[in-house]
């Protein structure tokens, strides 16, 4: 492949070093010291794998989809050797608790990588990052018993999983489940359907350990009546020997993007029962199933960043290689030289970078929240800044790699619609992070509903405290480029506190206040986050690299402050004045 | 098909008899009786045609992509009947001069129809399109032997036409163009390679007539040195058959989206040169292609709108039969009733009507630009306008589409991924809009250097008092739901007229200027002069139709002033502050 994916490793050290630095690691032992010793090679051997195996079969899987045999899923061409080399290169392992077998490093440095995966190549991408967070899930509210028969497995990568939760009549609403699980001595047996299961079945691992959503004979309706079960797709026979369980994928979706992810519709219970055992506490399902899901929204949003960053690549390059008009001593000149062409790429490049250091700082964030066991405040803050931050990494992001796709589709001009162009995969895949793990609008409920409203805005208010600071120490010299980026920063920053205070206040008396305003509430604490996290990058390297270095992430934040940032008076606007258009249409008339 | 395209009628009437007023059709003799007699039938029959015939051969193309035999290129499954029934049923002479025989309506009827067409079936849509626009070129620039040979047959639609302008190093600038054509009697023979050439070969009919552009041997280099020249598929032989000429499409692209319009690469003279007649003046090829590109222009922008009606219909219907969340009574609701929902719905549709507004505007004042031959002031007044806002309808309105298929993709969830969802296709099909014709940056350009900066902002100023009269003939109670739109639009004339006149001002010593903001530019007065034309309608409806109906329209212009108008202080920002960002930012940083 002449132009493969390349991670931007000096972009990335430097967003590692920022998130490590605002998220407080510094009061987790020995973590500085992991990040120092250990972030190198593995940024560089992760970057190697990405670039030789994972980007170079990207297009395969689109040209080449997952399809349903008889005897199961089959991967395309090049999926089961690239994912046998990176179980044996230890990247399965990664993130896996050390208890388990795994490596244990840090989420934020597993960030990078997974950054990395979605970069090069998003459906296989996704399946790593489902076992991730299942092992996520076992460790918090599986017994030590489950732990110990299937954890392990999972660690190395040897075995995968999956995330059952989607039924043809419940999606965004879960409380319609139907999938059945009836007691069978220590364990259940469950029936049912579920759809859109990605990676539900596949040839990559000997074994899938399905987390199925299901209710019990006398649960309660709705959402108080779900618990979760792990159901294998092979159990462990007396004599030692896997043996197949009663759930199967019965067929695939044909889709617009990630085709080579494997999205099943997954049948249980067709011969008797599938399999399964309860995690956590009965009709407690949806709290254990989140701890796996919010991990899947920081993964999706990492791989947003990826995929944005994958298409700037692309875009950069097609920019220097195509001629298109000619200088003024009469040279062709290449299309980056065009203004037009270089306000895209900044815009990609500054979004991308934007999205960047808000994942990753969301991922030391949890590292503090896991791991700052000898100091509950921090903790306790460092887990309430997740909580905020985290639908907003998955929906700001995943929307920003729409965006940045898309344009660069724009600047291939008519070669970003041909299907040759990698680029034209990277736009069609890129269109799935605003729809799966929760929508965008369940994000952005989820923010302002859960989030802000529901503490009166503490979170949030503490988070701006900091981004106000951080606009406070760039440049105050009018002439300087990055003067513009503080003054628009600090005055988002009050006017958003502000407007945060008038819709708690509104939001007891306005029923359509969340549904009308929460997307562009979200949106605007993206635009806002994002431009902190360049305000801090811009002062980290003017204060520590040479000016030529630094010259670069200036530019980015400079035009970040004049391009980007402005959004958010659109968004100030239809929070402030859009609610009664929306509440008062009339759906009879739409 | 369970839910076929539907032509929005009532919306489209509203749209035709606005766009005629604003646009002073009242000068034109027997103008609004043709309107008044023909529109209604010609709609409703366009609208039968569009959904029973069109809309359900869209997937069918999309699935069955044309393809490239030895004999020629192959069209889907139906597309053939479909388009000797389009012919039959007279829809191909529709806007076809009547001196060739066509029908001879006005652009403003014909505008209609086309969105419909482009709104069931875009792929099929640009085949006709095509033709009208080579008919169009050929009243102005072709000699009365070459239109009496040629334009009875396009006119008829029992031949078609295409446009060969695009080469492998000449695309945004066609001044490398390589095709070479030399004298040969009163003929010339081509030779060369076009490339993204539409509906450049197929078998809806009987020849093809090309209209290509070409160096003649003692041409001077660059733009002032191409000409245009007619080269049909098939030449008539003296014993009056047609005999296939030197032009053939040797391979098909394989794309994103428009899968059913064959984009072929087409080689000139491969077994001694392409038969050719010369169109227009030698060297003034680009002004002649310029006529066909202008329709073409407008031709997109009907064909977005059309494409976003079409997803607004698939995601109402969508909403409206998709059962998630429970109302407070405890029954299933349809996700149309979810406040989040309603707001996607009311940005697809104020966005759609806003842009068809603009594009039938435009249409209408070409019309007067056509007609108004007795009066000189009004038709070089129209002229202006439509110079103005064509790049507008092609570049707005195609970003419109883009935004609102992707709204319709989230209005769908996960099953707006799935290829069995036709808002899916049209997301694909609609990313080609803001690409072909000259990208949407083209446009910008034109706009902002050719359009306004050239005549000193003249033809704005008078577009922007318009829409200020129109403004301030909305209700200023603050009470009134339409108050906002009266306020925001307003100011942002005001605005907009300040920031040109800087813009002007800065232009000379400002190089970059141009480049750095004309995108900006143009979405400001995109979105500006669509909320002119909701402040039309909304105005219209209040005064004209009763109150339930008017609700409707008051409904979309009272969302687009706080959720879509704001944006605006987002493009002012860029405008005023952005340009410095672009213009230091280096290029090896990137």
């Amino acid at each position: 492949m002449a132009n493969p994916y390349h991670a931007p490793l000096s972009l990335m050290r430097l967003a590692l070093q920022q998130a490590a630095q605002s998220a407080g690691v510094s009061v987790l032992k020995g973590y500085q010291e992991i990040l120092s010793d250990l972030a190198e090679p593995i940024l560089e051997n992760a970057a190697r794998f990405a670039s030789d195996v994972l980007s170079p079969l990207n297009k395969v899987g689109d040209r080449t989809p997952s399809r349903c045999e008889p005897q199961g899923v089959v991967t395309p061409p090049g999926f089961v050797e690239a994912y046998r080399r990176f179980r044996e290169d230890g990247w399965a392992s990664l993130a896996a608790p050390a208890e388990y077998g795994g490596q244990g490093l840090p989420t934020l440095l597993s960030a990078a990588v997974t950054e990395m995966w979605g970069g090069a190549n998003l459906s296989f991408a996704m399946c790593p990052e489902l076992t991730v967070g299942a092992l996520e899930a076992m460790r918090v509210h599986a017994s030590a018993k489950l732990i110990g028969e299937y954890a392990p497995h999972l660690a190395s990568g040897y075995w995968a999983s999956a995330m059952c939760l989607t039924e043809p009549q419940a999606g965004s609403d879960l409380s319609t489940l139907r999938t059945r699980a009836e007691p069978d001595g220590e364990a259940w047996r469950l029936r049912g359907r579920k759809i859109y299961i990605s990676w539900g079945d596949h040839d990559l691992t000997g074994n899938i350990v399905h987390f199925v959503l299901a209710r019990t004979p006398d649960a309660p309706p709705g959402l108080k009546g779900i618990s979760l079960f792990l159901v294998p797709k092979n159990l462990r026979a007396a004599n030692g020997r896997l043996e197949k369980n009663d759930i199967d994928a019965v067929s695939l979706e044909h889709k617009m993007g990630i085709r080579a992810s494997p999205t099943c519709v997954m049948v249980l219970g067709e011969h008797g029962g599938a399999r399964g055992w309860l995690i956590g506490r009965l009709n407690d399902g949806l709290g254990c199933m989140f701890t796996m899901i919010n991990h899947m929204r920081l993964g999706v949003g990492l791989h947003s960043v990826g995929l944005a960053e994958r298409s700037l690549q692309l875009a950069r390059h097609y920019a220097r290689e195509r001629l298109q008009g000619r200088d003024t001593a009469g040279a062709q000149r290449p299309i980056i030289e065009h203004t037009d062409v270089r306000r895209m790429l900044l815009l990609m490049k500054s979004l991308t970078q934007a999205a960047r250091g808000l994942a990753y700082t969301a991922a030391a964030t949890l590292d503090v929240a896991h791991l700052a066991n000898d100091d509950d405040a921090r903790r306790t803050a460092a887990a309430r800044r997740v909580d905020l931050l985290t639908p907003v990494v998955k929906a700001w992001c995943s929307d920003v790699g729409v965006e940045v796709a898309s344009l660069g589709v724009q600047v291939h001009g008519g070669m970003g619609y041909i299907d040759d162009a990698e680029i034209s995969q990277v736009y069609r895949d890129a269109r799935i992070g605003p729809i799966f793990e929760g929508t965008n609008y369940i994000q952005a409920q989820d923010l302002l509903g859960r989030k802000v409203i529901r503490d009166q805005g503490a979170a949030l208010n503490e988070l701006l405290a900091e981004i106000e600071a951080a606009a406070h120490e760039l440049p105050a010299d009018t002439a300087h480029p990055l003067a513009q980026l503080r003054t628009v920063l600090a005055q988002s920053c009050t006017r958003l506190r502000a407007a945060t205070h008038t819709l708690i206040e509104r939001s007891a008396r306005e029923p359509d206040l969340i549904g009308a305003t929460a997307h562009h509430f979200l949106h605007w604490l993206g635009i806002l986050a994002g431009g902190w996290q360049l305000a801090l990058s811009a002062r980290r390297a003017v204060a520590q690299i040479d000016a030529t270095a630094a010259r670069a992430v200036v530019d980015i934040a400079a035009f970040y402050a004049t391009h980007v940032l402005p959004r958010t008076y659109t968004h100030e606007a239809a929070v402030r004045d859009g609610v009664r258009a929306v509440a008062e249409a009339s759906i009879a008339d739409l």
